[in-house]
Order: C-alpha cells, then sequence, then structure tokens
C-alpha cells in the first residue's frame, strides 16, 4: 500500500504535498515504472481528502509525465524521462559546439578570449593606463537618478511598454539639435538610436557584410572592430596613419585598388593613437569618397572630449552628399552604463540599419533613452561636459608634462594629442626587449595596452596605449614615473 | 577695410563674436577664397582688443578650415568645403544604399517594411487582437519604479560603469534559481543576459550562420525568426505543427534528409499556434535529438504564464546531456521595455554566445538588470506573476466563451490553450473570400494577424491569430462579437 500523509495545517495545499510525495517515491525508485497507484476514490478515502483533490494531484503528476491515466484504469507509474541534476553538469555534453558555430564564430570565440580573459579585472595595486572605462568618481550619479526617477514619473507606462522604432523620438530630437552644434545638420528621421557605438559599428557591417568584400580601415585602429570585420567575412585592407592621420595616397591606392564598400575612420582622437585630423584632410578624404561613391562611416565616439579648444568639425558637417554614416555616443563624455549610442546618415540608410536592429533585438529600452533626455534637457548634460572638459585638460596636461620629464626621448616618441583620453607611444627598440611586456609592466605596478591588437597585420614596431580615462591626476602623474622606470630598466647597461 | 564689431558686455566671449562674424561673411560671399585679411596685430588695433583674443578668433578659424595662416604674411580666406545644411538634405545623395547593403540585408528591410510599416500604429477605435504588447495598465509601475531608484542608490557607481561580461551576476544568479521552480536546474555561468528573448535567438543563429546549413522550424513559427533567418542565409526546413505539437515523424524524416544543425520550437503556447506539447511529446523530441546531436533552440517566451494549473516542464528539465538552449524573457509576464532576456546552455555555448554580444554591442546595460534584480529579490516578481495569472485566467476564460458563443463552428475552429495569450483560428473557406482580411476586418471595428507571415513557405489555408495581451476582459468579448460579425458577413447569403 502507498504510504502517504496529508498536514492540512500546511500553507502548501494538500494536492501538492501528494504531488511532492509521489515524485519523491518515483526518484527514489521506492515505486517503478508500470507499478499501479490507488484509484482516485481510494487514494481519496485513505487520505481522508476530497476526490476532486485527488483527481488534481493525478492531473498534474500526468502533466509531469509521471503517471499515465487511462479511462477506468488505476493510474500507473510512467517510465519517464529524468530531469536533469546538478550531477549531470559536469558531463561534456553531446553537442560538438565548436563543430556546430560557424569557423567565423569560432575565429571571433579566440579572440574574445585573447581580448578579454575572464579575470582580466585589473589588480588594484596596478596604475591602469590600460582600461578606457571612465572615471567613476566623474559620474553625475545623483543627477541621473534624479532624471531617471523623473522619466519614470513621467512617461513610465509607455517607457515600460515595447519600445518605439529606431529609439526614443524626443532623444532623437535632442541630438540631432546637439549636432548642430558639430556643424551637421541632420532631422530626427536621420538618427538610430543604438546600445552604444559599438552597437553602430556592428550595425554597419552587418548591413553591407557579403563574401569578398572589403572595407579600408586605420593602421592601427580601434582592436574591438577587427575581430568583428572577420567575423562578418569581410576583408579589411589597412591603411597606415601617419602624423596628420590615414594616409590618404595609400587610401586612393587602395580604393583603386581593392574597391573598399566602406572607409573606416575615426578623424578625432582616433584610438589608439589619438591623432585628430586637420580640416584640409578632412575635405580631401571626402572629396575623394565622393568621387568613387564609397560610404564613410565616421567613428566620433569622443566627439564632445575638445577640452583644448581647437575645433575641428566632423567630416559629416561637410557631407552634402549624404555618403557619411557618423556614429556617436555618450558614453565617452557621460557614462557608458546608459548604452546609448546612436548613429547619424541618410533616411534610407538609417531604415535598413533599423530593420537590422529591429530582427536582431525588437527594440532598444526606452527607459534610459528617457532618462538620457531627461538628463540632456534639464541642461544637465552641458554643465557635465563643462566639467569634463575642465577635468581632462588638466588631466592631459599632466600626463603630457609627466611623460616629457620622465620618459627619455631615447626610449619613445609620441603626439601630443589636442583632447581625449589616448597617447600613443612609439617605443625604440630596447637593447634588452622584455619577453612580455604586460608582465614587466606589471612588476614595475604600472599596465598599459601593446600595439599589437590594433593591427589587421603584423607591427615590426612596438606601441604602447595610455588611456587616461579612469585616472586622476596623482594617478597619472605616479603611473608615468612607473612606466619611465619599467622603461628605464630595458635602456640602462645590465 | 573688414568691418567687424566687437560687444564687451556680451556673455558670447569676444573672440567667438569674431569668428562668426567673419564665418558669415565668408558664407554670404562678402569675403572670397584667397582675400587677405587683417594681420592679428591690425584686427587687434582696429577693435581695441588684446592681441592674444585676436590670435586666438584666427587659432579657430584655422581649425575649422575657414583661414589659411603662414608665418610672416596675412591671414587669408581658404577655398573651405561647404558645410551642408537642410538645404542639401532633399537631395538624393550619392551613396546607392541598395547596391552597397548585402542581398539579404536588403531582403530583410523589405520583411521589415512588410511586417512592420511606418505608421502602423493601431487605430484606436479597433480593437486589436493583432498586438502582441502587454496591458499597460497592468503594468507595476510604482514599485518598480522604487526597485529601479533603489538600484541606483545601492550600487549607481558600478552601474554607470561598462557592463559585466554576460550580464549583472546577482539577477543571473536569481534566474538560475527562478528556472528551478521550472525543473531547469543551471548555474548563473550557463546563464547570458540578453537584449529579450529576440537578441537570444539573434546570437544562437549568429553563432551558427553558415553557407546551406538548415535549420528545422516550426510551421507555422514566430514571425520574426522567418526573415533572421533568410539574412544569415540559414534555410529553414518546415516541421508542420499538429493538435499535439510539431510532428515528430516529420521531424525524423526531416533530420535524416536535411541534416539540421538546429531545432528551434516553442513547446509551450506556441506562437502563434497557442499549442503546448504534452510530456510525452517532449521526452519524444529530446530523445530524437540527443540520438542525432543536434542542439534545440528552446523558446520559452510564455513560461511563466502556465496559469491554468496543469503543468508541464519544459524540455531543458530534462537536458542531461546539454543540447537545449533555452531561451527566456521578463517581458512577457513583467514588462517588455527593460529589454531583459536570457539564455540558459552549456557553458562553452554560453561563452561563445557572449563573444558575438561582447564584440556586437560590449555589455549591455547593468541598471535596468539591477532593477529587475531588486524587483525580483524583494518579492515583487512573485506577487506580480499571480495577478498576472488571475488576469489572464479570467481573460483566456472570457476569450473561449465568447468564441463558443459567437463563432460558429461553420466559419472557423480552434483550440483552447492551457494557458498564454494566443489563440489561433483555421477559418473554414467562406463563400465570399475578402480581397483583403485586414481591410474587412477593420471595417468591422477589429484587428488580427492573418497567418501568412507565420510560415516559411505558402500556405493554402486561411488563419487569423489573436492575442488577448493587451485587452481586458470588456475589450475581448466586444473584439470577439464584431470579428463574428465580420465572419458572418463573408458566410451569409448575400
Amino acid at each position: 500500500m502507498l504510504l502517504l500523509t496529508v498536514d492540512e495545517h500546511s500553507p502548501e495545499p494538500i494536492y501538492r504535498q501528494i504531488i511532492a510525495q509521489i515524485r519523491d517515491k518515483i526518484a527514489g525508485r521506492v515505486l517503478l515504472p508500470g507499478e499501479k497507484l490507488p484509484s482516485t476514490r481510494r487514494l481519496a478515502d485513505q487520505l481522508a481528502i476530497h476526490r476532486s483533490t485527488a483527481a488534481a494531484a493525478y492531473q498534474e503528476l500526468w502533466a509531469l509525465g509521471f503517471v499515465d491515466l487511462s479511462p477506468g484504469s488505476c493510474p500507473r507509474v510512467r517510465d519517464r524521462m529524468q530531469i536533469a541534476t546538478a550531477a549531470d553538469r559536469g558531463e561534456k555534453g553531446l553537442v560538438d559546439w565548436q563543430a556546430t558555430a560557424s569557423q567565423p564564430s569560432d575565429a571571433l570565440w579566440q579572440s574574445y578570449r585573447r581580448l578579454d580573459p575572464p579575470g582580466r579585472e585589473s589588480t588594484p595595486a596596478l596604475i591602469n593606463f590600460a582600461s578606457m572605462n571612465m572615471d567613476s568618481r566623474l559620474f553625475p550619479l545623483e543627477s541621473f537618478r534624479a532624471c531617471l526617477d523623473r522619466a519614470m514619473k513621467n512617461h513610465g507606462d509607455v517607457l515600460l511598454g515595447y519600445g518605439a522604432r529606431a529609439g526614443f523620438r524626443p532623444l532623437r530630437e535632442y541630438i540631432a539639435r546637439r549636432l548642430q552644434s558639430h556643424g551637421i545638420s541632420v532631422t530626427a528621421d536621420e538618427i538610430l538610436i543604438t546600445n552604444g557605438s559599438q552597437q553602430g559599428i556592428d550595425l554597419v557591417f552587418r548591413m553591407i557584410a557579403a563574401p569578398g568584400k572589403t572595407v579600408a580601415i586605420e593602421a592601427p585602429t580601434y582592436d574591438y572592430v577587427l575581430p568583428l570585420l572577420r567575423f562578418y567575412g569581410l576583408r579589411p585592407v589597412e591603411i597606415p596613419v601617419r602624423r596628420d592621420g590615414m594616409d590618404l595616397d595609400a587610401l586612393a591606392a587602395a580604393i583603386a585598388a581593392d574597391r573598399p564598400v566602406l572607409i573606416y575612420t575615426m578623424p578625432t582622437f582616433q584610438n589608439p593613437t589619438g591623432i585628430s585630423t586637420g580640416q584640409a584632410h578632412r575635405e580631401r578624404l571626402l572629396s575623394l569618397c565622393e568621387q568613387h561613391r564609397i560610404p564613410i562611416l565616421e567613428d566620433g565616439f569622443e566627439e564632445e572630449m575638445k577640452y583644448s579648444g581647437r575645433i575641428v568639425l566632423p567630416v559629416k558637417s561637410m557631407d552634402r552628399h549624404h555618403l557619411v554614416i557618423y556614429c556617436g555616443t555618450f558614453s565617452k563624455v557621460l557614462f557608458p552604463g546608459a548604452r546609448v549610442g546612436w548613429l547619424a546618415a541618410e533616411k534610407e540608410c538609417v531604415e535598413r540599419l533599423a530593420a537590422i536592429h529591429r530582427f536582431s533585438e525588437l527594440a532598444p529600452s526606452m527607459i534610459l533613452q528617457a532618462a538620457i533626455h531627461e538628463f540632456c534637457q534639464s541642461g544637465h548634460y552641458d554643465r557635465h561636459i563643462g566639467r569634463m572638459h575642465r577635468a581632462y585638460r588638466k588631466r592631459m596636461q599632466t600626463a603630457v608634462r609627466a611623460l616629457q620629464r620622465h620618459i627619455d626621448p631615447a626610449w619613445a616618441e609620441w603626439t601630443e594629442p589636442s583632447g581625449g583620453f589616448l597617447i600613443w607611444l612609439k617605443l625604440k627598440p630596447p637593447p634588452r626587449p622584455p619577453a612580455d611586456w604586460k608582465a614587466h609592466l606589471a612588476a614595475h605596478g604600472v599596465e598599459a595596452t601593446t600595439g599589437g591588437s590594433f593591427f589587421y597585420g603584423e607591427t615590426p614596431d612596438t606601441y604602447l596605449r595610455l588611456s587616461i580615462s579612469p585616472l586622476d591626476e596623482g594617478e597619472i602623474t605616479e603611473g608615468v614615473r612607473r612606466l619611465a622606470a619599467a622603461l628605464r630598466q630595458l635602456h640602462s647597461p645590465a
């Protein structure tokens, strides 16, 4: 006889108590597949419960697959497939994920593990020139929190619904107005909100990706773009970056030889070199692309960080023939955690990109877009940019002075950037190069990014990219001192 | 002589006033390219300003590309490329975006315009069974707003930084615990947070996409999946959905014939049919896939909406051999606006998907993830699910009763769903079919989705999908009445 008990005083409904006990007995093999269970009526009598309670228990056990029910006969224990448990987790599964993944996605995974290995979080004892994170001490936390709350209070029921196509309309309108201060004239219809500028780049690549197509990129360039190009089967053609920006003669030659379908460029505070091109360079680049009708993806990720006063307008400002897809972000002046960036391009291009966005994730959340809009509208954004300019003008001056003071020109050369967060050192080959630059720097208490990951091909030279974005003046000065010590050791006689 | 004026009392700095006036004169062709401007000293004398102010104005005009400066000679107006203005916007640009886009992305754009034409917003006068939006009257607005604010107060400085790989750790841990209530045993390492479940599907497709690969899908299936498969060059094999779910004999035959690399299925409240498969069906599906080592993408988008009491556990619950990639979301029980969904799969698979996610958009925003975590942790989520179950149990009963009462079996047949939001009507061919179903229904004051978009191939039959998610009981009853009137007209003698 089946031994079950019910507790009328338990908060657990009686039918659930029965289910749990029968499941336990099956799991413990006290009840075996095929075994008969009492009929609904007998179970009800035995436990002094209502028949409908017993029936409900059997119904759910049937739905869960633990018993077979057939009219006129007693329920029987079913030979149910086992529920997976933590014990199964150790076992290697049946699927070969490498074989299931495409070759390009397998390669992307390898890049991920190389560029961004798990546990790469920086050691607090090291001064970190490698991170492009922003300095959280400068986040406008309280004012943004208030804006977020106000946005929810005023538009919550709309914001919790599915997002609007192409993004929260008032924010698109604000961005269009804001871009005018950079000489760019677009309407809200020519703006697509993206999850940071990285997604903007991803969408453009996905729009054009087809086997054999070529994209011209700067060498060096943003390291997170290279694996993505490869992933989409796009062939990069590297155009060297000189002191004044991308080598336009080399670009002209590449256009003739490789017919790129897109040119990806960062004219302002290029990552990793920090170089900004001048007006004449921008005009020639645009003319060249107009002549060949090649679209430009202009990455203005640090456009707002022109704190040194010399303003050069984006290429997009002169884009009378709608070749330029301009990509911007709030991440590099406000904070990255809202993941709000945008693309500005000819309306048809924006709609094509919006289609990919739509099928990839329906619509981005409007909650944070509305909060950023509130933040911008109420003047916080302009004030915050002012604060950021003052802070980083001093920080960059501190960095440059420290480099001039501590780094011997025989060890490295660099160009003074006119804004942004990046300084690019070209190292002179030391008499005794370290086996592992990262380890050598860490031994001196400092981190920086070595140049290799910014080139698609090999580079014979050694570079270090210094990012000052997460560091204050004291950390910058001390960091450069440590860097100098690391370089001195490699250059001093043994 | 150059006529300029400066206003010392203006809030605009003097050098900016000079810049603006010279730019205006160039734009108005009062100053022509090549024309000489006064030297810094002469300009300073003329306006009675400091020489450094005049120099600063020329420096910025040079950076902006309006003047040429060379040592020892006067500044000259430069032949600058024009800034684009609103007037240029009307012109068609130089880039042929259709030719620039890949053929698959062009097709995706066509699908977007067909499925989701601009201005498709529903007419308020119509009762809308077409929308899968949630009923904003049920959103837990105030409690979520409080949770969002608390999350910002407690973790703001972290949340505004770049997000953690694979998502906000405490939320991943919560989801892992929560999945146990559906019989699924996974750890936080086996969870990847995505921007809604749509992005989960997109990432899986991107991971496997390679020319010639085949994916088995249900026919009919979720309409937003079909264009995405095509976009990634994946060939769908349609497996008919019967009354008890996907036809597993047909699936076995398709596995033998087409060797699919993935099976995409919605075992619970399938979209669009509303059908849930039983335990035996799930076991046979999993066994079949184990035998052939084919991964399953199990879309549990409405898993939490099992309000009728009969609980069947997800296929993933039995997945001892790690074949199942389970895809879930908060959108269909909480609200869609946070765009928080997840994938649960074998750790290696999750890491491969995380790599694609990382290069596509760095990391999803942690702000909303932390707010949802706060909402779940403090018990709001469980209470909200209870409320949603009570509301939709009644709404679905109302819908089914109204259909039974008003829709003649000679016009249509349907299956009563055991949960979720969807009812799928198979229409009997009316003597006088309308030229345009959408227009015919609209003429009777009701909207519903016709079946064609849920099939990859052609379907000879006519279906209507009714979604009750945005409607209350009164709207549902009235909507079914209007639908009945629309069908009656087609079936009644002229």
